[in-house]
């Protein structure tokens, strides 16, 4: 392929590890390497050529990147790393504070137009694919109420909270949402649902020695703003159970519009996603944004972007006309 | 709202009845009038308000017009209409003729970069944003496989050719996915499927008088292309069961991108329609990007466009920053 477009993985995590695997599938990405802020020599990639810098490397503007690849996490790395890196390269991130997004959005943006890049922020799932999906559902049919459920998924967050319990020595959480729900969603009821309604959470934990169960499981269901407004069940497993059957990070989810064209005429758009791996998942779809950065910087349009800003074309690595023949 | 898009209506039938609805359920949206080419004192529109125009009067480049929405057939009206009215117009049209599209891309194109207007061509939900959905899966998911299913819904195209029967005096055909296809399809099988195994066909007859019903059906399961490659089950009914129970224009279908992101790890997106109405929803789509195509010439982006190179955030009537606050 003339001209690849040249990635770098920022972060080494689960999300670097799938950003890595993502590059490798796509024909016009090159991976010019990892940066992290561990000793490289003790980053162990998952393709045994694939190199790794310094984060520091970073500061000295290098010149065979096209666009970084964000991999750190929204609480700590992200607000701290997008606005630096998008003062010297174009990039993606994933971030995924709905409620701070704006403020990340305005900082980036700041920072890319002075530069002259171009940064996609909050792109993924959701935020991401299922943000694009509200949007169409709510600007195609106005009058009309959007659902949107996750799982059945392993929450990082939940199952964080779950192991700070006093008691609890490892565990994970599911979110599962209401098949009931979901079926009245699907068939046009357009139901006010609670929080309770919707989602229930069912966790997986292994007990500290001497532990009591009883008190382990009151601390977990009665936790407010994680467990206490859900129907949460909690089932006790050895260690060995814990990583035999609870290893994998699947997740997914539903967006769905139901709506009314004209009075009594009921439409209905639904979006599901179902993942074997939430990262893996997560970090194909910042790779094909990561393209699309790319072609946006080289087209001189620069700035702060989101998923809504961006043509569907441009994530392609075929051509406008191959597209047309090929995919309308 | 201060500056509404003024938006004139080209052709009135069932889309372009939807499209007058659809316009009256949008913020930012004027409906000027409605174009026709039969007498306009012989139209009578949903809104007793609509004015009602020659399709002569476009000729004269009216200036009280952001945008066009065309609303006549694939086969004899939009080859010709959207490159004449691309000359003079911003406008969606609904051009749906798969193996033509670039071709007519093309002539769209070349009257509309000419002019200095925008014309966003295809638009609908196949080809549409069951076409963005297919992007999207192979895109973000490039070692996977797309499925298309139809249905269940009414197909015009099979009706049409139904009615050309010897002995049928009026009868409907409804596409109706398979669905033990798309069961192995969201299972993550990948399974290769013949035409037969995709869909099968089911059809409400009204015979003429004298008519024989044996004769009648094998003229139309025997039919090349249309039914001969599926399985197809006719049913005869009276007039007035046809008119009681199939006068409603009921459609949808799913996408399903079926893909691995690495070995042995499954991710299925799936995207699915399911329609009251599919003229009424085509139409709610046609005014969602006409939104668009008179954002985009207001903007100087000029020329043939498709769903594909459409930024989202395009589509709604709320603000990049509303958009980000609320809907990311």
């Amino acid at each position: 392929v003339n001209n690849p477009i040249r990635v770098g993985i920022v972060g080494y995590g689960n999300l670097g590890r799938g950003v890595e695997t993502a590059i490798a599938g796509q024909p016009d990405l090159e991976l010019i390497g990892v940066f992290t802020r561990r000793d490289p020599a003790s980053v162990a990639t998952a393709g045994e050529a694939t190199p790794v810098f310094p984060m520091s490397d970073l500061d000295r503007d290098r010149d065979d990147l096209d666009v970084l690849v964000l991999c750190g996490g929204s609480r700590d790395d992200l607000p701290e790393q997008s606005p630096a890196l998008a003062a010297r390269y174009s990039l993606v991130d994933s971030y995924d504070n709905h409620a701070r997004i704006p403020a990340h959005f305005d900082a980036v943006d700041a920072a890319a137009r002075a530069a002259g890049t171009t940064a996609i922020i909050s792109v993924g799932w959701d935020p991401g694919l299922f943000s694009l999906n509200r949007l169409l559902g709510e600007a195609i049919l106005p009058a009309g109420d959007t659902y949107t459920f996750w799982g059945r998924g392993l929450s990082q967050g939940h199952s964080d909270a779950l192991r700070r319990v006093p008691g609890v020595a490892a565990g994970v959480q599911y979110t599962i949402p209401s098949e009931d729900a979901i079926a009245r969603v699907r068939a046009g009821e357009r139901p006010e649902l609670s929080t309770r309604q919707r989602h229930t959470r069912e966790c997986w934990v292994v007990l500290e020695d001497g532990a009591d169960p009883s008190v382990v499981r009151e601390a977990i269901v009665s936790m407010p703003d994680y467990f206490e407004p859900y129907d949460t069940t909690v089932h006790f497993v050895t260690r060995e159970e814990l990583d035999r059957d609870h290893a994998g990070m699947p997740h997914g989810g539903f967006v769905i519009r139901s709506a009314s064209s004209s009075p009594g005429v009921g439409q209905v758009i639904e979006y599901r996603l179902e993942l074997d791996s939430n990262p893996e998942f997560t970090a194909s779809v910042l790779v094909a944004y990561a393209r699309a950065a790319a072609r946006l910087s080289r087209a001189g349009d620069h700035g702060a972007k989101t998923i809504f800003d961006v043509a569907p074309g441009l994530l392609s690595p075929r051509s406008p006309g191959e597209l047309r023949a090929g995919l309308l």
